[in-house]
């Protein structure tokens, strides 16, 4: 038995701390909030995020220094945005050694960090090299429900990943190491672009076959952004990049697919945003890769077409036009060429 | 204009006969049902295949010598099991030369044998180097409503691959070139196995992450075993790989998908195939695969665990859970072992 904090009581942190709990383990989740922790130990719901009973050995706790005493893990589940914040609270009332894992999908947009690097710059004593991530195709409704899921951990400190596995790993939770830190990070921010456009292109009530090649477009323009950015080509082809697309694009429960849904039938970004009363973590990642593939001339057509329809009011319908009358060309010269020159020796 | 017979009056070939008329070209689609042909000539439908109106300069034809007179290409659009038979047909009557095309995704399971292979074996004067392939993420439905569709052409004569591509490439349907046959063919047909596993996972109650988890894992399986039989690797991560996987394991529209998913409601695989009453490709592919994977020491858990539901009377759950609790392991290792191993140089 381990005793592990699960800072952030959204939907996620609360399902993997019933994946901890599960499996033994004294779980004490944060959240900011005290009504929202009184409810969790008086009721064992988290209503508005989850819907799922939560194990009695999941104590909630609103105050960080009292949720991280005497923990030897911290598990981060915050949006992207809060991870700077969340880092240094955590800092200042973490004493005891502990491994730091995070299970964040997203990137600093101005610096294109990863999140593992925001932790590793705001907590003394900490590298970004021993915090773990955890990342794959998985809604937390379903891991709630105990339904069949995998993920990848990773971390460059190899043991402080298979001791994240092991705290995680059980029937229905099937965890794979990796050692591509930097392309488990990635995949997990950069497909919530292409979740975006998937949600376009199904509010403009177009069919699965545009959808399948805007998503396998898609791989390929996140994969070459990520190799530039250090990530294994690899990795874009396992759980955390293919299969978590997969998840992402084609299932309402993505909030990115939502949010570009909406795009789709019309509305604009202002409004989808307000409606939605939620991050949604793709608008800033698409600003981001935007404007560092122009800096270093990748090409991203998915990408920029999406920018357009972001942040220059370009009609969403217009772009898919133009992007299926680009030239015609061989598909896989395309592939290849990215694949070869980015694969590790 | 190009005059080019279509045979096969499906789904598919309907579908892609209205893309041809489309574009101008004289269409003559054939099936050797003296009925369906005068149908389609009167009412310009074809109802039990496709819910779409046919184009005027579509004409049905119920004899090949008719069919397939004065053409300067043929497209073969028939079942896997039926190219033998309708390739030598075709032997018989066409007399001048003509750019074969097929769009058929299947292998002779004997054999392993790939479409074009066949067609080259039977027809004189024709080498399977100069048959051309089309294969994508593509529901007939989608594209007789002229909904964005991408597809790839592949053929090792690379004049008559550009050939198919300029007849079929207008704006809704956009045609790639690919120098891979091998792959396009192998795609094509090995994703079907992986549909009928998509299937069960979802007939079982299964969501998201789970099906996911086994797009992506079989996504690996079935490049290795393409890769064993000359495919490049890359080709599989394109449109005929991830591509058609997306479109053929998150559709109901697809007929192995339907299989599969009966076979997770506890159906016997007799009693699916009786309902169905049509052609499920991935029985066969699966039974091909696994055999092929024994011998060569090919390690495919989801095809193998798939062959003892189909034939060996295995529970769908017990494999399922069989998967789940194989040894932990590092996921790269397997997708870089195989990817590099089998790169071009």
């Amino acid at each position: 038995m381990t005793k592990i904090a699960v800072l952030g009581a959204g939907s996620w942190g609360t399902a993997l701390s019933i994946v901890l709990a599960d499996n033994g383990h004294d779980v004490r989740l944060w959240t900011h909030r005290q009504e929202q922790a009184d409810t969790i130990n008086q009721k064992h719901k988290n209503e508005k995020y989850l819907d799922a009973t939560i194990p009695e050995q999941v104590k909630a706790f609103y105050r960080l220094d009292k949720a991280i005493e005497d923990v030897s893990a911290v598990l981060i589940v915050v949006p992207a945005k809060a991870i700077r914040d969340v880092s240094m609270e955590l800092d200042k009332v973490l004493k005891d050694p502990a491994v730091i894992i995070h299970a964040t999908k997203g990137i600093e947009p101005e610096s294109l960090r990863r999140v593992s690097q925001l932790i590793g710059e705001e907590m003394t004593g900490y590298d970004y090299e021993d915090v773990v991530v955890l990342s794959g195709p998985s809604h937390a409704e379903e891991v709630g429900k105990r339904q069949p899921t995998t993920v990848t951990v990773s971390s460059i400190n190899s043991q402080n990943a298979a001791f994240a596995q092991d705290l995680f790993i059980n029937e229905s939770f099937r965890v794979y190491t990796s050692n591509d830190m930097v392309g488990i990070e990635l995949g997990g921010a950069l497909k919530n672009i292409i979740a975006l456009g998937a949600g376009i292109s199904d509010g403009l009530g177009y069919g699965d076959n545009a959808k399948a090649a805007l998503i396998t477009r898609g791989l390929a323009e996140i994969t070459r952004l990520g190799a530039s950015l250090g990530a294994s080509p690899l990795t874009f082809l396992g759980l955390p990049g293919v299969g978590d697309l997969i998840v992402t694009c084609t299932s309402p429960h993505s909030r990115n697919w939502r949010a570009g849904n909406l795009l789709g039938k019309g509305q604009k970004l202002d409004e989808v945003l307000e409606q939605m009363g939620m991050v949604v973590e793709g608008v800033r990642t698409t600003k981001a890769a935007y404007q560092f593939a122009k800096e270093q001339q990748i090409e991203m057509p998915i990408t920029e077409g999406l920018y357009q329809v972001l942040f220059n009011d370009e009609k969403p319908k217009d772009i898919v036009e133009q992007l299926m009358n680009r030239n015609k060309r061989d598909e896989m010269d395309d592939i290849a060429s990215f694949i070869r020159t980015s694969l590790p020796e």
